[in-house]
Parts: C-alpha cells; sequence; structure tokens
C-alpha cells in the first residue's frame, strides 16, 4: 500500500458510517473506495447534489481556525445546499488536498469535525480523492433525496408572496470579526464565535418546510441577504421590499457597539449565516411558526412586481438595497485573511 | 449582478449544452444556477458520482501547459473513473478557484477547454462554484448513469481470470517526460505530446464491456500499471501474473530511448494514461477483440491465488511487481514541476 493508499484508508476509516465501503443509511448501493459511488435509486426520489470549495488563505486561515473547525465547516456549509433545496443530506465525496509538513494532529483534527457534522447530519462517506499541495484545498461534493419533482427552487417567488428568514442575521460575520480584530480571547465574546467556527443550517425545518409544500422559493443564506435576495429576486424576475425594523439582529454587549460594529449592517451584508431565505405565499404566511426545532423564523418584507429591491427604513423611507455581500471577486470587499 | 455572479453567468454560457439552466439531454430535472442540481431518475439505472482535484502546481503547470489543456483533461480524467464503472457520463459540477490577474484568454481558453471535453464525452454542466485563490484550483465532480446492479467494481476478479488493459502503457508519462525535458519542440515528438495534454479515456468500450456483462473487475489506470493493479488485486483478495512480453508498448524513435527513456519501466509504472485494467473469467476471454472503436485491448497476464503481483520476465523468471506508479503522498517521487 503506498502513502496515499495509506491516507485514503486512514481518511476512510475516521469518517465512513460504520467503517465499512457500502453503507445503505448513506443511500449508496457502493460506498467509497472503487473508481466511483453508486448512488441507490429509490421511487418517487431524485437525488441532488452540490460542491463547495474551502480553501485555506481564502475561505479559512490555519492559525485562525481550529482544525476540528475547518472540517466540520467544510461539510457544514456545503450541506446548507442541499438543505436550502428541501433535501435529505445522504452522502459527501472529499477531495483533499495537503501540504506535505502539515502535523499528524491536525489532520486528526480536521477529520474529527468533519465526522462531527456527518454524524450530525446523517452523511456517509461516498469517495473522494487526495493530493498534495502548497495550501490546504478541500473540496466537498453532497447529495441528498428529494421526493420526485418537490425540490425548493430560487425561482418560484411570485408578487405578493411574504419573504422569511431563519435565525439571526450577521451572526457569522460577527464571528470572524471578533477573530480579525483578535478580540477572540474576551470570555464574554466567546459564544459569539460559534455561528462562524460551527454553523447549524436548519436542516430539519427545510425539510420540514418541504413537506409541507410552504415555500414557494427557497435558498440558503451564503453570502448575506442583500447578495442572496438580489440572486432570488433575479431568478424569479421580481423585486423585493425590506422592512429594516423586522430583520432578527444579533444582540451584542455595548462594548461591541462602542467598537464600531453595525448590527443592522452585518444582517443586511454578512455572509456565511447558512441559514434559509424562503417565500411563501400570502394566503399561506400564517402557517409558518415564529420558531420551529429551537430556529427563529422572521417574516422579514414581501415580494413586489418589477425588479428593484428596497429597504424600508423605521420611518418609512425606501432606499435601494444594494448587493454588498461577500464577492470573491471583488477587490473592495475585506477577505478572512 | 455582483463579480462573481458575472463570471458564473459567463462559465455557464460557454459550458452548457444548449446555454440553459436545464438540461434533459445531461439527465437532469435541474441544472446549474440554483443552490443544487437535481438528478432526473431514470427507471432502471443508478448514478454515479465521482470527485477529483487538479491543481496548479501539482497536477499542471501554467507556463508548460495550455489552458485549452487543463480544461479539457481536468473533464477527461475525472470522466475515466465513469468509464472505469461502465457508466455513461453525463453532467458534471466545476469548482473553479481562480488567481486575481489571471489574463481573461488564460480563461477562455481553459473553458474552450472543458466545453470540447464536455461535447465529446456528452455532459452538461451541472452546477459548481468560484472562488478567488493564490493558485488555479479546479475540482470536478462527475455524474454518470449505469444500469442498476451493473456497476464494473474493482473487487470482483476471481483467479483464473485474465487481465487486460487498453490502449499503450505509459503513453501520457512519456508526453510529460518530453515537456519536463524540454523536448516539445521537435516536430517529430510533438504526436508523443497527445496522451498527456488531451487523454482520451475509451468511455464507448467500456460501455460495450459494461453490456457485454464480460468484466468481472474493471478500474482505470491513473496512477500507472504497478499500483493500479496493485489495488485491483487488493480489492478483491487476490494476487496476479502479469507477461513482460506482453504489455503494450509506445513505439518511440531510436533517440528517445538514447535519451534514457525507458519504454518498459514507463509502461508499468507511468501514470496518467486514463485507460482500462479489467479482468475477464478465462472461459470469456475469447470474446474480448483485439481492438474495438479504434482502441487496441492487450491481454497482459492472469489473476493467481494468493497476494503477490509478479511480473514474468521475457525469459520466464518472475519477480514482484512492486507499485512504483504515481503516489502523491511519496517523497521520493518526481512531481510535474
Amino acid at each position: 500500500m503506498n502513502k496515499e493508499d495509506q491516507l485514503i484508508a486512514r481518511i476512510q476509516k475516521r469518517l465512513s458510517l460504520r467503517g465499512g465501503g457500502t453503507d445503505r443509511d448513506a443511500g449508496l448501493s457502493l460506498g467509497s473506495g472503487d473508481d466511483a459511488c453508486v448512488l441507490r435509486a429509490t421511487p418517487g426520489r431524485e437525488w441532488v447534489a452540490s460542491a463547495d470549495a474551502f480553501l485555506e488563505n481564502v475561505h479559512f486561515v490555519r492559525r485562525l481556525h481550529p482544525p476540528a473547525s475547518i472540517g466540520y465547516k467544510a461539510l457544514a456549509r456545503a450541506t446548507s445546499d442541499l438543505a436550502a433545496m428541501g433535501a435529505k443530506p445522504r452522502s459527501y465525496l472529499l477531495s483533499l488536498a495537503l501540504p506535505t509538513r502539515l502535523p499528524k494532529r491536525w489532520l486528526d483534527g480536521f477529520l474529527a469535525g468533519m465526522a462531527r457534522a456527518a454524524r450530525k447530519f446523517g452523511m456517509g462517506l461516498a469517495g473522494g480523492d487526495t493530493s498534495r499541495a502548497p495550501a490546504i484545498a478541500i473540496n466537498l461534493t453532497v447529495l441528498g433525496e428529494v421526493r420526485k419533482g418537490r425540490a425548493l427552487l430560487r425561482s418560484g417567488a411570485r408578487p405578493g408572496d411574504r419573504i422569511f428568514v431563519t435565525g439571526h442575521l450577521g451572526a457569522a460575520q460577527l464571528g470572524l470579526e471578533i477573530i480579525l480584530r483578535r478580540l477572540s480571547g474576551q470570555a464574554n465574546l466567546r459564544r459569539y464565535l460559534v455561528p462562524h467556527l460551527h454553523p447549524d443550517p436548519p436542516i430539519a425545518l427545510a425539510q420540514w418546510l418541504s413537506r409541507r409544500e410552504l415555500p414557494s422559493s427557497m435558498m440558503d443564506l451564503s453570502d448575506g441577504l442583500s447578495t442572496d435576495l438580489d440572486r432570488l429576486c433575479r431568478s424569479s424576475g421580481v423585486g423585493a421590499s425590506v422592512r429594516e425594523a423586522s430583520l432578527p439582529l444579533i444582540r451584542v454587549p455595548d462594548s461591541l457597539v462602542h467598537r464600531g460594529f453595525s448590527i443592522p449592517n452585518l444582517a443586511l451584508h454578512g455572509g456565511e449565516d447558512y441559514q434559509l431565505l424562503f417565500t411563501v405565499p400570502a394566503r399561506a404566511a400564517s402557517r409558518i411558526p415564529p420558531t420551529r426545532d429551537g430556529v427563529r423564523i422572521t417574516e422579514i418584507g414581501e415580494i413586489v412586481r418589477g425588479r428593484d429591491v428596497l429597504l424600508i427604513s423605521a420611518d418609512g423611507k425606501s432606499a435601494p438595497l444594494t448587493p454588498r455581500g461577500w464577492d470573491h471577486f471583488s477587490r473592495t470587499r475585506a477577505r478572512p485573511k
């Protein structure tokens, strides 16, 4: 067995649900260890697939982020895309590129974090590949199942639909900024790191919404409300009107506000929340509870005709809500370094 | 539309089969542009999935490899894993990380090469993601369909089975070494670059073998015969005996032999051929033709009891065939830099 095969065997052992190649619980006819995995066909269901890169010095920094968080978050953020379709997460492929001089305990921590996410989301390792590279490069392909024809798309929002979000917006970005400003050592701020280090996409809630056929459209909030709502509106060919006073803001100690943290700006533009953004026809909006499975659900506005996305302030003034969330290819945005 | 969305729109336009999001020809209920794609369920068929990283300064070097070759090869080498299962390639997810200062013409060339591979293999873009990174990082997830329960595995080889390979072994490694030794300017050597720059996995042949149910096991040759045959044997719990005189060697000008190129060593250990390695029960071996669809097929030995993989030389001596193919994590192997 060459060194690469030894590494693969170690990954398989740490990540497979039962240590075996085939794992029916992960929806597979054939699991990891062959040239490809085989997805079991279940009558009345369709497979859903999404891929996501998680790269050192781009999405995370080795000296700032614990390896267990990197492993956990790599899978959690990819799985958020399955939740956004209303799909049940089943399995994942891991492409892992590692530097030569990476300490063994880094890999152990990383795999423990990913195994934790896999258990939490009920997913089994289906395959992947390994290579050596100057910087850590993680690529996750996530596979889930959805009832045939029932995937929840971005394109179904219609004028009059109510707009909902889950969780507290901007919580992940707040955690990142606490780390970047070297405040993470303060005991009273530590709990604000959790949404950044260990995001918790509301998968059960997404499946409940899908089963009830409540949303007319749905997507996950990965790049910030202003950017993601703009995407949903363009996909659906509609506009939107968001009430600033309705946004579910994070509550923080005054000390953070005094340091210049703008909680409303984080809510509008902060990325990586991995919460849900969805719309519901007005007649069904009352069927959306204020919380479910411990997740807060908030109505923040409504879909309108046209193409404009507007923010209505508390005093009733409206202004365009310009996309100012995460953009990898804009030179004006800060990056997590 | 932010810059990332503009880049995504450009990629989608260049790579989608018909320029549309949904593409039934790619086996999809929903194509690229949403949080995830949806794979259409076809009665009697199962989906097969594999993921493969293709990284700058690891798998390719920007100043040595043309962008069209990088785009073509990224998809071809991933698709080789689908061929190895006997699957029909349908669609793919592209995760693409690009440096800021990459010339526009590099991306155009890259996308043209990938589009060429996608047309050749009959695949449509199903999704993916983009990020900015210091070096180019390409991750392909390929999706194909196979008749239910008929995927060809590595684990089915039995003692007495005959071992076959397609193509000429070591052809891709020869091309790489011609480039690394700065010989690629020589007109009479240019054709030897093709298997390295534009590998051609025998997909139609693999599906023909699968339909006829001839192979007892199959995999692709990606890391060299010695390494891949060892993997097949370990998966199947068997040994193998390979006749050195039967190996389908590349024919090269004497000038290359005089420069120290060892054609038999390339055949035994050279990586990236993306040809097939398969076994067939002895009683069915005569049904394997010497060529099909223009691809040469060669019987090189047989599966034996035990765990040893042996190489039988022309004078009848046998010696262990030690895995000496591509190993990302061995420090003793040259890498393509």
